[in-house]
């Protein structure tokens, strides 16, 4: 298909599409004419995927093209590309969106990494196999020290029910994986699953909140 | 305490404080000489309150001055509080950190509102009493939207089982607050955890689907 095609398929654009295709993040078509190209299938679902990882879940174009290029090169091996694009997304997906701020923010980033003790105990009493070396063993590691900077008490220990809500949470997640087809296609549905649950996940905690908030507290 | 005392107390640079100052983020001091002021504990608090709102969480100064202001105004009433404190984050935390992928995603920004008809099956479903105008609604909504979009056969029905873990999540969440001591304590707690909770909770889940995507598609 032309890229008016591709575009009415997918309902991206056609400087978008040009943008992609520029930054190499959606391969080239093949080429028909001097100024005309053809697209296929792939393309429209790679468009598809793009769209979901930048438009709804503001990944960089650079953090995409990590997400994209594990799915090509490591479908075969689920457990290594789960870690490549839960790797590729920042585990604190925060970004200032005011500069003076990111300049206050800037004085804490080069603070020493914090102590990972407390997370060492939490996975070990999980009984999870895991490093604590990890971008998300560190958000952890730093939340907890920042509840103690700030004199609340909050220690690991308090996280161990959240930490098994989010085991089962873990275990729904990959059962979700299982009938998905071919490894393209569980790769695929992984990189989805992985990247744009999250934001529903928080959202659903916090429709929950509200629930439970009004009827406790509500008038 | 003078500035310096403040400074070596909470951790946080004299420029910093002198930022949060200007910006109305940290009350002023109480004068004590033509250019000198005095800090008390109130103050040493708030800092380390903003220091985890704006360095930890990356939240903006402006979202930050909106959570401060609830603590200090809905302090007696929690279920109005945490409602503003939610209301301020924004509910999808990302932002895209590259120019062209932001113009490229705004592209999506003007698209129309999702259908609200899923969310309200889902939480009719698990009976939450909750608006579907809230905008952790709309963040399931676009989720499932773009699941649909892509082909991804995950609807709101695959949504339950996160949303029954997400509903003890939340109650967790409300018994931290129980026995916080007074209203402001409270209120501080609320805000502490609502906030800084939610980076955690994403990370606990990727540690435990790291050691269940080794413990069944591991070598």
């Amino acid at each position: 298909m032309r890229i008016s095609e591709l575009s009415r398929h997918s309902g991206v654009p056609i400087p978008t599409i040009k943008y992609y295709l520029r930054d190499g993040l959606l391969p080239p078509g093949r080429a028909t004419a001097a100024n005309q190209a053809d697209y296929d299938e792939g393309h429209l679902r790679r468009l598809r995927l793009i769209r979901a990882l930048i438009g709804v879940r503001g990944l960089s174009v650079s953090a995409t093209r990590e997400v994209l290029a594990a799915v090509d090169e490591r479908q075969d091996d689920l457990h290594l590309l789960l870690g490549t694009v839960l790797g590729a997304l920042p585990a604190d997906r925060d970004a200032a969106d005011d500069d003076d701020a990111a300049d206050a923010a800037d004085d804490d980033a080069n603070a020493a990494a914090p102590d990972l003790t407390d997370v060492e105990a939490l996975t070990a009493r999980m009984g999870w196999k895991v490093s604590s070396r990890t971008p998300a063993a560190q958000v952890v590691a730093e939340t907890l020290e920042t509840l103690r900077v700030l004199g609340v008490e909050f220690d690991w220990r308090s996280l161990l029910p959240y930490a098994e809500l989010a085991d089962r949470t873990a275990e729904l997640d990959l059962d979700q994986l299982r009938d998905a087809g071919g490894p393209l296609q569980q790769a695929e549905r992984a990189v989805l699953l992985a990247v744009l649950l999250e934001p529903a996940l928080l959202a659903l905690r916090r429709l929950a909140q509200e629930h439970h908030s009004a009827q406790r507290y509500g008038g």
